[in-house]
């Protein structure tokens, strides 16, 4: 069984080091900076061994999972790139442009990951083993993403429940400066609105939707402050943007222009409709998309992006090496699924073949 | 018992009368526009009796809640004025001005309402008995607002479990565009612009707080034309607001001006930590905070609407009348609640007297 290092036991690495537990997947030895910490992620079950020291408890191990705020990852993966250069490392940082970059330096491969699951509550006492259940995870290859270990955190992110999507940093970092970032923004900035109002009836009036609304607004600024530090050219991006739109709402509101104003609270509820739920499993049906790959840098990250901005999930993913070149093996669910990736690649000028998954 | 008559028995419809029953507090008698909307509400419960005919249904009714889209209001209103020129009646529209304003030109005293209660679920199969409990049910008294009708009113408001605050038409809107309307518009904007992308992974990357913030911008976009209508002045000065602070926001972010970031995030935190958990009931200590009052219009406003600026429940009022004028007996929870109400009113130069209220 892997050993896996989980380095920092707070919501996410203790939820990643329970979940693996809990599957039977793994040995998981947690390093932390707070004793304390550290010693109530064992209590909790978390981890099955401790360490104080990072680069003793890279000793042994298969994969570490680098789970600390956002700013420290880099430092995190430096320490762990002297002491074990050869370890695959992963992350789960809410911003990836920045750490991709930083990691890569030290490390030559990196599995960037961004898990979209948490909790305004934080820390240890948070951690559940079912967090990443039906949660989204992405991973952001690059073309020095090593393919083996891409699929030993692809395989780790299954394991947790979670489904994978592949994609190229920036985008991620504008993808979640959307559906993430943003939304933060905006809940912070109402919530400091019926704050500075100097009057507690806004407050008593805030019901259920503003609680909702400003949920994220309740989180700890420390985190929040090194997220948009790191994500900053994106999270400019998507305000300018969306103040452009709430503008362009208002002006309708103003004129009086009932039509436009319907027309567009009518596209975001349909927008809305096409939310997917959560709790989605796979794979119900696997099939094996087989592509032949030339021995050349960037082939698994130009794949495993392209059948992402396609909206294909990765079930699992591995390679084989020959002479030639090599094999790349994509279980995909369905043969939908398959046959949709297939086209894909085939426009990228690759040849497929898709067979269903012997078990 | 009192015969309440309910016109429009959807979510807050049905949900008034389910609670009123379940409480014992009154026979209840639906009206809707829709028979099978009606047959629903008397097979769930929610009503005693049902009445296809609004002029009709007034006979022997002692209050009447306008439960219909806030559209409609003013034209039920009118026509129970002529039915029952003299009828107790009572809305719960998420605007008040024009409302107000409309009902009063026909009955005089109007009792505008507005339980800060919902669901994203619409119609009668979401309502439920205990839907306002620990709610808070905004009142907007004027100068023509009788004090029975207002003190009726409140009760029922009170035996549904809700929890009473007075204040000003016009306050109320400013009050609710923020709280409500203005996220409304926030989150359907939020909706509009990831739905825009024309990428599916937007949406999927839409986790957990992405749902929260845009929840409202999946309901009923007639509704919120409505709402948007009724409260458009208050909603543009929200929006304006808004608009004013997310520019701050985003310019501190864009030089780099870390300092404001931290005070903005951190000032909103401190708010979010000061809105009131749901679910107080009251009052476990009522006292009574009594006060003659001269013999001339909007005294009943002033006080309950000062109290209510104060940040003080009212849990019941009655009023009564002498040669010389009356007297209004205000229940409030609490000595330290009757104290503060005391000491607002004497400011006002009412003279007040405080007790226990002997049951």
């Amino acid at each position: 069984m892997d050993l896996v290092l989980v380095v920092g036991t707070g919501l996410i690495g203790g939820s990643v080091g329970m979940g693996l537990r809990a599957a039977g997947a793994a040995t998981v030895r947690g390093v932390d900076r707070s004793p304390e910490h550290l010693d109530r992620a064992l209590e909790l079950g978390a981890v099955d061994e401790i360490s104080a020291d990072l680069a003793q408890a890279c000793e042994g191990a298969d994969l570490a999972v680098v789970a600390v705020p956002v700013g420290q990852v880099v430092p995190t993966v430096e320490r762990i790139a002297s002491a074990a250069p050869r370890m695959i490392v992963t992350d789960v940082g809410s911003a990836k442009g920045p750490i991709v970059a930083g990691a890569e330096a030290v490390l030559g491969s990196f599995v960037g990951g961004h898990p979209m699951a948490g909790s305004e509550r934080e820390g240890i006492e948070a951690a559940r083993a079912d967090l990443f259940e039906g949660a989204l995870w992405m991973l952001t290859p690059t073309a020095h993403t090593d393919a083996g270990a891409f699929r030993k955190v692809n395989t780790l992110v299954q394991r947790l429940g979670a489904r994978s999507l592949a994609l190229d940093p920036a985008e991620h970092d504008r993808l979640v400066a959307l559906v993430s970032h943003l939304p933060y923004a905006v809940a912070t900035t109402l919530m400091e609105l019926a704050g500075s109002q100097g009057d507690d009836r806004v407050l008593r009036a805030a019901a259920g939707s503003f609680r909702d609304v400003t949920r994220t607004a309740g989180s700890n600024p420390g985190i929040w402050k090194d997220i948009l530090s790191a994500n900053r050219g994106a999270v400019l991006g998507a305000l300018d943007a969306f103040t452009e739109r709430l503008s362009g709402f208002r002006d309708a509101l103003a004129a009086d222009d009932w039509d436009a104003v319907t027309h567009f609270i009518e596209h975001a509820r349909d927008a809305r409709r096409r939310l997917p739920l959560k709790g989605e499993r796979g794979p119900a049906d696997p099939f094996v998309v087989q592509v032949p790959i030339p021995d050349r840098a960037g082939v698994l990250a130009e794949i495993t992006t392209s059948l992402g901005a396609h909206g294909v999930n990765i079930e699992d993913l591995w390679m084989e090496h020959s002479a030639a070149g090599g094999i790349v093996r994509i279980v995909v669910d369905g043969p939908d699924v398959a046959t949709s990736a297939a086209k894909h690649l085939r426009e990228l000028d690759y040849r497929v073949a898709v067979m269903r998954l012997e078990e």
